[in-house]
């Protein structure tokens, strides 16, 4: 791809269309993303995607095919002058990429004419749904390994080329590498990888594949020692490349287990090892892991070094999506609510910002959802969002303003971090957050309240509505 | 993405640079592409991702970029020279797409020598186990729908560029159109979308809103009912809208759903529309759609005459991924084996193909997995793959073989299938499958064995490993 201003859905083009056609395409809007529900019952999200939509939106842009395209499917002629040399020239503040974020709190605001920020809802959504789902399980992954390496193995079961935005995002999550060679060149991730079972089918017999690979990769000689039997052919042959090399003053790097219980497994094959005088050999293990298998493996002693990680990891399961939404807050100047018949999509009215208060230990304490224009410094009191009479006193703590100007009038104003610093902010952070919220079952929820001004105005906006 | 090189897991680089340097490279192999597991616990699995996969493989080249790459991380120049001009030369042989395929049955066959099938094997597994995976949920949903309509309107919760994948998968399976703009204009597919939350919230009240639309749209007029609130302001506002309109000769053409319980608001909706004289005005509906939800809503008699349906139709949900796999069956003239410390992890040896047979009302019978050269019309019998006296007499059975060449040393010799034909073809074989096979849960398992010859050789595999 090389300009996105079709990845779209179709009703943003029939709807900014019917905008700009009824005079209403000069609107300024501001749009939020936020999303509902921490994924896979955890106590957090981990934000990502921001760095790679932004690239996307500097290429929004519709070629002369695109038009075409657009034109034959109806789009009305005036309209497809608009997007002849249409480019987003709005503004878009957000969350750091790698931030801990929690549901109902405005991640990012889009702020433009109505066109330009209706266009570009459907790429925002779907990258940075899919960036933070990846993030926050790699993450999760990564807590469980306690330490240990996780490497992403997942390219063959994402879903088709969105596996080159997860690659990135186990990155940002805490992979050390992933196996995915096309998003190691293009966000420059480390890259790992050394043999599959069909090497070591492709030789008459084990050790000839064991020694043929190490003699061509002596510096990354990492077996696969469950093609046959794991204990009785696999890892001896291990133990007997590892004494051949010796000799030549060589090492055999690791063994990799891929399927058979990985705890029982390992532990024997450590043993295996130890004794024939090896303890520096690495044992890998792959195989349908997730962050409940990963601790519990590891709650049995499991002698596992690195973890290859694949598709539960890549596909974000059992979740699979994000339910990342971006509501219209506020047009023409004026605020706007969604009511809908479910209560828990009802939205909040008007241009807003996030402030982040910490307790005296410099942990997060709340996140509070305040007007636009409010004074930070004057705000005294959190509001819980549905509770009346509940609210939490904040005078004198430490805060920051969670979302920072990326783009302005369309340019990027900032430098976006790479995967490697996305991932440094989000471990500097994760200090920042409670053990509690931590919790892979029944964690603690983060509180999120309204500061009283914006509160006020979406209890006006909805009396006015049922007057 | 121009060229797909790069879009592998490393490990295949890391062992085709062996191959070649152990002099192993032009070793002549066979791989096959199988899945273990029905999804979603159905009867069987929708083939789709053929045409993309191969379309990939024809552009299967490395830049000087991406050998840059693969230099810096340690590729042997040796290598790198011969990946120069890299091009797969070998042979595919592959189920049609669309075809309905079962368990560990290969559905597609790549022959060639050893570093061009492995180098291509994640590129496969990739697109060919999403795509699958897509057509067969949207299969599913779409036998829930009976008859309905169903429209993809995932690409916001779908897995990142994976979305333009996903969207020909969908209509594969049997969506009748897409709001992924991108995707429509890639693959020519039909496009769908009207309006969203934020074109209602927009205006200063929702009848303004849906006469706006109409005025721009007088042909595509749906219009959203639940911003408000769907009966007491949505659908009495399109009621209002349609009186109005009926004055010009014009219509509206529908209105959609989009949260609370979607078969009483329908209904509701239905009974009011009708009574105002606008039996035609379409009831669409959206929301968190699944095979399940529509089956369930539909036994309800629910009023809906269109489903969108997203997210879980986009994720392939529960699943989220198919367990395909490629596997090496023969190298360098010998049939070869995985045995794996997991017995459904063991494969079949040698090249091979696969004869579906038909009962005398021409419906699928039996699938035997046979050995390449076998003569079809000397096999008799089908063994069970596990069970020894169990077998299947086939003689007289009309059969076909299932797969046909594709790729002849590198170029296509037939031609790919679009989305829509792709379509067509399920449709056609559907009608050959028993509706016992179909059932959302426990559906009847379809018998798969293996010739004499294939399971004499398989045992002889295994009795000369283990004596």
């Amino acid at each position: 791809m090389k300009n996105y201003g079709l990845y779209t859905d179709f009703y943003e083009i029939t709807m900014s269309q019917a905008f700009f056609l009824s005079g209403k395409g000069n609107d300024q809007t501001s749009f939020d993303y936020f999303y509902r529900t921490n994924p896979y019952g955890g106590g957090f999200l981990v934000f990502a995607g921001l760095s790679d939509a932004i690239e996307m939106i500097k290429d929004f842009s519709f070629s002369e095919e695109d038009l075409t395209f657009l034109s034959k499917n109806g789009v009305d002629a005036r309209f497809i002058e608009y997007l002849r040399d249409f480019r987003f020239k709005g503004n878009i503040y957000s969350a750091k990429e790698g931030e801990i974020v929690f549901p109902r709190v405005p991640i990012l605001r889009v702020e433009g004419n109505i066109i330009e920020c209706q266009l570009i809802e459907t790429l925002l959504l779907n990258i940075l749904n899919y960036e933070s789902l990846i993030a926050s399980k790699t993450f999760r992954i990564v807590q469980a390994a306690k330490g240990r390496s996780v490497v992403d193995f997942g390219l063959r079961r994402a879903h088709g080329t969105g596996a080159v935005q997860a690659s990135k995002a186990s990155i940002i999550g805490g992979a050390i590498a992933t196996s995915n060679v096309y998003a190691a060149r293009k966000y420059d991730l480390p890259v790992s990888g050394t043999m599959a079972h069909s090497w070591v089918q492709s030789f008459k017999n084990e050790y000839d594949a064991f020694k043929t690979f190490s003699d061509i990769h002596p510096d990354n000689c990492i077996v696969l020692v469950d093609t046959y039997n794991t204990l009785e052919s696999g890892v001896p042959n291990a133990i007997k490349l590892a004494n051949e090399l010796k000799k030549e003053g060589r090492k055999v790097k690791g063994i990799r287990l891929d399927s058979g219980d990985l705890s029982y497994l390992s532990r024997k094959a450590r043993k295996m090892l130890d004794d024939a005088g090896f303890p520096d050999i690495m044992i890998t293990a792959s195989n349908q892991l997730n962050e409940h298998v990963i601790k519990s493996l590891l709650e049995q002693d499991a002698e596992i070094d690195a973890f290859g990680v694949g598709t539960e990891m890549i596909t974000g399961k059992p979740d699979a999506s994000l339910d990342g939404v971006y509501k219209l807050a506020e047009c023409d100047g004026i605020p706007r609510m969604k009511i809908s018949e479910n209560v828990e999509k009802v939205t909040l009215p008007g241009a807003k910002k996030v402030v982040r208060y910490f307790d005296k230990e410099g942990m997060f304490y709340r996140d509070a959802i305040v007007k636009k224009d409010e004074k930070v410094e004057e705000i005294t009191e959190v509001f819980h969002p549905s509770v009346n009479y509940k609210k939490t006193n904040i005078e004198g703590c430490k805060h920051e303003e969670l979302q920072q100007q990326i783009m302005k009038n369309g340019e990027v104003i900032c430098r976006l971090p790479s995967a490697q610093e996305a991932h440094c902010y989000l471990i500097e952070r994760a200090q920042q957050l409670a053990p509690e919220h931590y919790r892979f079952i029944s964690p603690h929820i983060y509180k999120v309240g309204l500061s009283e001004a914006l509160k006020e105005e979406r209890d006006n906006f909805l009396n006015n509505l049922s007057s």
